[in-house]
């Protein structure tokens, strides 16, 4: 029998450009493919594959298919928009095997599992409005689905403290649309009024807005789950079009 | 006269199928190439390149020459490895934009700039890993050359109170070979002993080697100017040969 195997991929933003020649190959490579519905249709039409979408909150039941899969000696690909490793399936995937009864331990030990980068809505929306992300940074996941909103206020709390740039994913949803609302409290608590905030929605895409503006004029409803946002630290400029922290850091 | 263009592209890692078709498609319509040594040798061979070499510290001179090649009309590549927008090239571009002369501000206004996105050292080393940044975490430079050390410190001891994983670029160089033992001494004081610590060095090359060890037995020599380290968070596990962080944080 074939060995099977999990290949955890990122698919990038959703500019077909942005994905890897690595994952591309992986993608020919693959026999099937899971993952959140919008993202298996960005297989749609590729005949080799069998597609097996599932919801958004049906993680680690995706991941224990596909490692069941997988172990039937299938060559198995599990799909991430952007980077797996960032609030995406690779951490679910790892999970579900640290989670896995004897008996799913057995079955899945033959399994060769590989996590493959990819470029994250950061990294791309960074790059799309020029280097806010150019010094030390953080990067926060504004859902309260899987920790306490406490924990969250006390991370934006001591990032501003340390004067961080940050990075904000799943700044609210229709299920969580609390969490960027939350976050712009501590915000307007923790930093002065001109503290540029960027957002990038739907970075890469045909759709594509970017919005800079001062802490001040900041309102909750700017950020959608379509959204990154990205908070400047205390450095961060602009010049011209384009948003940038400097490398330096002045002495104290 | 044909409008000059500076694309600031990140060759990734190394491997190089981990360049995205966009950056690949940048290098095919370029005509000059400026970068670090080490960068611009990847574009060795690619006889339609004029290829502009120089050293480390040279970066903002080589963007002020980059800028002025691509106002007299050629295509012009800033290169970058991993992603031109972390601790890279990107943000020194527009540092040299931002402290421009007006003569310098006139000459460089038609040139159309642009940033392209790569997989970024931390994220390549944690898919190589497994999933470590798989929930909220920081990024930081460890070098002491253009930030004071006390910052470099107070961040981290800030981070780990935040309990964030922890990404660290250069965390040592021969010029600066301090910049990870003072970390060092930081994480030992604020994280508990079994805490995990990585150490990725030249991901996604051939010679490439990864570690991961707890805080104790740790030592100030284990990262060089090719390593990423990544700290895990306090819930950051192994599972198999596998490390990765849960998306859950329990409640307090």
């Amino acid at each position: 029998m074939t060995t099977g195997r999990l290949t955890v991929v990122g698919l990038g933003p959703g500019d077909a450009a942005l994905v890897t020649d690595q994952v591309r190959a992986s993608i020919a490579a693959a026999t099937d493919a899971f993952g959140y519905f919008p993202y298996v249709e960005r297989l749609a039409g590729m005949d080799h594959l069998r597609l097996h979408a599932s919801d958004n909150r049906e993680e680690l039941g995706r991941a224990r298919q596909a490692l069941d899969l997988a172990a039937s000696g299938r060559q198995v690909l599990m799909l991430s928009s952007g980077d797996p490793g960032v609030f995406a399936m690779a951490s679910a995937v790892f999970e579900v095997l640290d989670m896995a009864t004897p008996e799913q331990r057995q079955r899945w030990a033959a399994v060769d599992i590989e996590v493959q980068p990819g470029i994250t809505a950061m990294l791309a929306a960074a790059a799309r409005l020029g280097a806010p992300l150019g010094h030390d940074f953080c990067t926060i996941n504004l859902s309260d689905n899987l920790k306490p909103a406490a924990v969250i206020e006390r991370r934006i709390r001591l990032a501003a403290q340390a004067d961080f740039a940050m990075a904000f994913y799943n700044p609210c949803s229709r299920s969580r649309p609390e969490g960027f609302a939350r976050a712009l409290r501590v915000l307007q608590q923790e930093c002065e009024p001109g503290r540029l905030v960027c957002f990038a929605r739907n970075v890469s895409r045909a759709d594509e807005t970017l919005d800079v503006l001062p802490l001040a004029q900041v309102q909750a409803d700017m950020a959608d789950m379509r959204t990154v946002v990205i908070v400047g630290s205390s450095l961060t400029r602009r010049v011209g079009r384009h948003v940038y922290t400097p490398r330096s850091y002045p002495d104290a």
